[in-house]
Formats: structure tokens, sequence, C-alpha cells
């Protein structure tokens, strides 16, 4: 792993770094804060997973969750959406809901993407290993994790197939249904391909109908987001939750759009509530 | 003026427009949160000037005010810190710390700066009366003024200038001394011209030795950055200031560098500092 940079910041330590992934044969970067720390402390993991056309620095320039993440004492690590660099393709049309920036947090098995886009191995399997050897300092037993609109729907389906290693999630405007929505069908189709029973263990409300439980769940959404009605849908998520006894607060807030201006105003509202449960007895 | 876009955040509306200034002869930038009001209430304003190389967009992204500033019911302006376009001229050598990014918030009498380069009279003079036209709900009768590094610059040297308009002044790692450092050696001589004397009106401690006066200053300042030494010299501004009778609180910040983090960080004590300035009965 290689130190991008550092700085002090609320009292903590904003990082970003980069290391060389077998999961995507490429080179990944991603951000780490650290909280301020008495001696021998160990701060528990807030995980945020960017949407369509992030890195991880629109979350760690705009993402307003510092001041709450010091005060509660949580780390916070924003990994990227896609490989990137030589070699790696995008789509055809250079679309922007597709290819880089737009990995979905799957691993593809369609060609050409199957060798690089293997976002799902290196989110939920290759990076927290990472992070655990080059972080002593975070607690890694106690991990929750949030997420935005692509993010959203990486957060939810990542957190339903590990119901054990994550105590919370929440989700700002996520992709709920992929197998329902039009940038899901051209994402879920292209990485995994025609048939849509693969979807289903990469599609949140699938995977709640199929039988995987979370205890809880927490999503704003913005009232006035362009992608709600078609994209992001989250009455579908709700519906799914109550069917399968999940307990779903759909938090829909006025005059919000999709922007890191809606997820900055709410952001410290998630790192409190997952605070509370990182924090609490289990 | 030209509403460039609008969006919720914090309860409040975070704007960006432009407008054609009679000042630079070019359309300027800037952007505009105004925090959640009442009915017939009106937001007293924070200005914030930036720093080399900015624009409005950066404290607007990474600077962390909206939601102090929702809380305590205070608009916050950012401009730009150049003219910028066609026919606007550069640095020679395209340094950042000259001409395009780097206006220093004076009115050059330097050809070929003298006919764009009035950023003193466009921050000073024709932007504020933009904003009383054209932000009703802002109480412009109670105005405070902020600024990062070029921009602490040009708060102290403006607040100098206008001790009846802005009830409150503070900075962020300010040049305090342009007159005494490179980057404003630079600046002020290519602005300005070689006459020195010409320079004690643009340099916050040659007004203070010269008489001006404002009642308190606020600095935060980082120890780890790299500009303290050479560039910024904020112990010039304290000794002024103890000598001319100027209450100066200046906190040295361990481990904060010149970046956002560190501005972000202290941002919200900036923003409640001139609260309970632009709120206290006069």
């Amino acid at each position: 792993m290689k130190t991008v940079s550092t700085a002090r910041a609320h009292g903590g330590t904003q990082g970003v770094y980069s290391h060389e992934s077998t999961a995507t044969g490429t080179t990944m970067t991603f951000s780490v804060f650290v909280p301020p720390l008495d001696e021998g402390q160990r701060a528990p993991v807030l995980w945020y997973l960017s949407g369509l056309t992030c890195t991880h620095a629109n979350v760690t320039d705009k993402g307003e969750f510092r001041a709450a993440c010091a005060e509660a004492g949580i780390a916070f690590i924003a990994p990227d959406t896609s490989p990137r660099g030589e070699g790696v393709p995008d789509d055809p049309q250079g679309a922007w809901d597709f290819g880089l920036g737009a990995g979905f947090y799957v691993d593809a098995t369609e060609e050409p993407w199957a060798k690089h886009y293997r976002m799902r191995s290196y989110v939920e399997d290759e990076l927290p290993a990472l992070i655990v050897s080059e972080f002593p300092m975070l607690d890694c037993s106690r991990q929750s994790i949030t997420g935005h609109s692509m993010g959203g729907h990486g957060a939810l389906t990542i957190a339903l197939r590990n119901p054990d290693r994550f105590r919370s999630v929440s989700a700002f405007a996520p992709i709920v249904a992929p197998g329902q929505v039009p940038w899901g069908e051209k994402a879920l189709g292209g990485y995994l391909g025609d048939d849509r029973s693969a979807w289903r263990a990469a599609d949140a409300v699938a995977m709640i109908e199929d039988g995987a439980r979370v205890k809880e769940v927490l999503v704003d959404q913005g009232d006035a987001d362009n992608f709600l009605a078609e994209q992001l849908r989250p009455e579908l998520l709700a519906r799914a939750c109550a069917d399968a006894g999940i307990d779903c607060t759909l938090r829909m807030q006025p005059g919000y759009d999709h922007s890191y201006h809606f997820i900055s105003t709410f952001m410290a509202d998630h790192v409190r509530w997952h605070g509370e449960r990182l924090k609490a007895d289990r």
C-alpha cells in the first residue's frame, strides 16, 4: 500500500492510499479518515460506497462526514467505484452509467469485463483484508456500511450477504432493485449476462425476496431527485422489507436532489445512527 | 444576474450565480448559501474570500460551512478570486501566484492588468450592491468577513477599510503583510507598480501601522502549513495589533496544513464566532 496523501482534519487524519489489487488487476485508490483516538483506542469502521461517475474523492471532498465521525470516534472508508487504468475496457459509447466509474459492485462474468470488473470481490474481500493489515488502529470487528445511489445498492447487497459482519446498513438515494430499472438492467446485463436469474444475487429487493435478511435499514431519499421515479424506486425496498419483517425507515426529504448537497445534509445523521449501533453491546 | 444552479442543502439553498461585472469587464461567478428562514426573516451575511488558485467552488464544495450557517441563520457568500475569460491577461509564465486565480483583492494600476484586475472594487463595491438588489432575504446591514490565505489578506484589508460595514473579521492562514513576503511582493509589484508606498493601503499590517482599526481579529493558523514561515507570518499581525490596541486572537493549530482540511475543521467555529457578533445588539 502506498500513501498518496494525509492531512490533519477535525482532529483526526484524512488519508488517501493506493495499492495493486489482485481482484481487479489494477491500481486502486481509496480514502480513510481515522478519527482522533486515545492511546490504545481503536475506531469502528463505516464504509461508504459511492455512486455512478464518482471516485473516492467526491465524498472525501464533499461528504461532510469528518466532524460527525470525529465526534463519534468512527473511521470512514471510501473505495473507488470501478477499476481504472490502461487496459481496463470502458463503455463502448463512453456512457457514464457503465464501465469506468460504474462497476456496480459485482464480479463481472461477461467479456470483456470479467478480467478487471470484480468490484464485489474487491470491496467485500480484498480491501477489508488490506484494511485489517494496514490500519491496526481500526476495530474491524465493528463495521457498518452505507452508500449513495449505485453505492447504496452496493451497501445494501453487501450487508444482506454479510449480516454478521455489518452491524448496520443505511443508504442515500439507493438503487434498490437494479433488475427492475434501466441503470441496473444495463449494468447487470452487461456484467452478468442476459440470464436474469443471475442478477438476483446482486439486487437488494430480490435478495430479500429470496430470503436474505438484515435487522433494519435506514434510507434517506430526496423528493426532488431526478432519478427517483425511474431508477431508484425506494418503495420497492420498503415493500420487500415490510413483507420480510425488516425494519425499514425510509425518509423522504422534501426539496432535496441527488447531489452531494443532499448527501452532506444527512451525512451526520447517518454517522450518528451507525455510531449508536457500532457502540452498542451485542 | 443569472442563476447557474441551486440545490437544497442543510435546510437552506446553495446557489451559484453569474453576472456581467462592470468593475472587471468580465463575467463573474459567485456562490450564495441562504440558510433556512422563517417567513419575513432576513439573514445576516458572512463573506468568504478564497485563496490563490481557487474559484467560488473550492469553499462551496469543501468548506463545510453550511451546517453551521444553517444553525446560526447566516448567509455565506463566496466570490471568485480574479477576472477570467477571453482577453483577461494571465501571468506570462503561467504561475499560479499571479494573474488568473490570484487577483489579490486590489485594483491594478499597472498595464496590462489595470483593465480587468479590479477585484477590490468588485468585492468591496460592485458585488455587495448586486447582493442588496438581488437577495432581499439577506440583511446587509449585518455583515462580517473572513477568508483564507490570499483571501485572508482580502478580508483583513477590506474590514480595515470599512470598519463600520463589517461587524467582525476573521481569517484562516492569512497573508497579513504582503509587502514583506514573496507572494505579496510579486502581486503588489505587478498590479500596483514598484512604488512600495502605494502598497501600504493593500497590506493589513501596514494599514494598522498607518492608523486603520478594527475592534478585534480571529485568526486560525496550522503549524504544519508549508507557507507559514515565508509567506504568512501571522506574528507580524499579532504584533501590529498589540501595538495598536486591537484584540487579536491567533490560534496556532497543531498538525494542520494549508488545505481545506484545515479550513473545514475550524469553519464552524468561525461561523459561530461571527454569528455572535452579527446577532449582538449594537
